[in-house]
């Protein structure tokens, strides 16, 4: 089994490998467990020494002939995370379109002409959603995202649900809350900040907030994406049926809940490293997400959440070691 | 004001065309009726003895210089009706996405380089509903295509929204219901019989209907369809809000009470010309497609169903001149 990960030299691409590495087996379409052969990484940068069993291709989503030379014809197992975040996409409609649609396109496409149609799994994104919005969403919410990111995202998990009802490929679209506490540097989505008011005081830095204290966000944990990546790979075709999307479960978090409970867990001095200072452009992006869903489906077909907010913390201090 | 239509020759395409000639005025951004100084007509084939006040375009949606030129970079409206029907999407993928997706966002980029965003009525289609469904579908269901046409159309009415939220056009998309009764001849749209049971027994021509008795559709006549088209263009940007699609309203065809109705009103002679002979693929299509919805936002919007579907054969006897 060969698997293609997009967006492997990111963050949550190189851990979804390190994973991968460490489980060893993926299913077949028959459901039976089958070794793992080789982990290809797609991207346009990689870390520092990457691990050596894993085979790097760097481009760009938009260069088709890269594309179809990192899917190799004979992939099992394509995990698409490779995209122009929130804030980017926003702020460069032409490059969101290209890389965020264009590139998806051309990566289903060259999965169509492979001789077996791969497993597919695309990250989408809870920012699909938009516009008037009930108090609590599920899994009858229809999409509106009041966003380009969003938009780019729903068409795909479209692209994603006809390419499998045709037979090209068996897709499998999540919708990812806003992942949360991301390690390494501040990036361009709007939701960035949901990892920096954490991580930036944990390692004794300033962190500016452009959302106020009220802000609420639709959190998960990197660990549990990963689980969620994994398990809808491994879940059988028929576990979706001719659905091929689904909400990840996440929790609900209010900004200054998240601020005082980093004050509980590591005291005053890293609390007040946080300076509130709402961005207009920002802030509109994130307020038109939506931060509390009803996840029927995804419960039932054994996605889950972390057991709270502050879990969420606590489990980053541990990941990475911190002291406080 | 200049006007554009895509799909100008074809048969909805074509009576707009007309519609507008006759009405003289459309709303300008500020509300304001403006003349029409001219009316271009976009498509691969025209009608003969075409209207002389009206200016036809030859070309392929797919050919952007050809599209920028038919919109000539200063059209106030656009209407977009061109596109490759349900079956004939269904049978070449390549085709329905080439047209379908790529053809309409070429079109929404020609219109984003107008140095002033035209108004851009856009037809999509019931057909973006599949999958399970509930039995009265709402304004709150979510598009769940079966079928690449459909995924295409809902593919697109993102696009429009997208396009909007950046005022790039300000676009308003409706879902169509099934046309009936189309004049002229069958096309490869799935959906083909809904006329075309109608219409050949009405000209004394047999005609196979490949669904059963039992088979249901939601139906709206060409009269009810141009005046939406119209009035959908003619409602203020802010009736539209965040959310720029609507169902049209229409009324539930039972297939067997069709045939009965036109056996009521034409006679034996007449309806006895139909023969029910299901086609699988066909009916497989149009099972997929809902068959009644409750149209709160539209009916509130202003937009109106015909009175029943006995009123829509006669429309169309009487429309065609017809003796029965």
């Amino acid at each position: 089994m060969k698997v293609l990960i997009t967006g492997g030299g990111g963050f949550l691409g190189y851990r979804l490998a390190q994973e991968l590495l460490k489980k060893g087996t993926l299913s077949d379409a028959d459901g039976k467990q089958v070794p793992i052969t080789q982990i290809t990484l797609f991207d346009v940068a990689f870390p520092e020494n990457v691990d050596a069993r894993l085979k790097c291709v760097k481009g760009d989503l938009t260069d088709a002939a890269c594309v179809e030379a990192a899917l190799g014809g004979d992939t099992g197992a394509v995990f698409h995370l490779a995209s122009v975040v929130s804030g980017g996409a926003e702020a460069d409609f032409d490059l969101g379109y290209r890389v965020n649609l264009d590139g998806t396109r051309g990566l289903l496409e060259a999965c169509r002409r492979q001789a077996k149609p791969p497993r597919f799994v695309f990250t989408s994104s809870v920012a699909v959603f938009g516009g008037e919005l009930p108090e609590v969403l599920d899994d009858g919410t229809t999409p509106n995202p009041q966003g380009s990111y969003g938009a780019q995202k729903v068409i795909c998990e479209y692209l994603v649900t006809d390419f499998s009802r045709k037979g090209y490929i068996d897709g499998r679209s999540l919708r990812l809350p806003t992942i949360s506490v991301r390690p390494g540097k501040p990036n361009l989505a709007a939701s960035s900040f949901a990892s920096g008011i954490i991580r930036e005081p944990l390692n004794g830095v300033a962190s500016v907030c452009p959302v106020g204290r009220d802000a609420r966000i639709w959190l998960l944990s990197p660990a549990k994406v990963l689980a969620a990546l994994i398990h809808a790979y491994e879940l059988p075709s028929s576990a979706w049926g001719v659905n091929r999307v689904v909400n990840l479960p996440g929790n609900t978090a209010v900004v200054g809940d998240m601020i005082d409970t980093l004050r509980k867990i590591a005291g005053d001095k890293v609390a007040d490293l946080i300076e509130i200072k709402p961005e207009p452009r920002i802030e509109a992006l994130v307020l038109s997400w939506p931060a509390r869903f009803r996840n029927d489906r995804a419960l039932k077909m054994g996605f889950s959440a972390d057991k709270d907010v502050e879990s969420i913390i606590r489990g980053y201090i541990e990941d990475q070691g911190i002291k406080v």
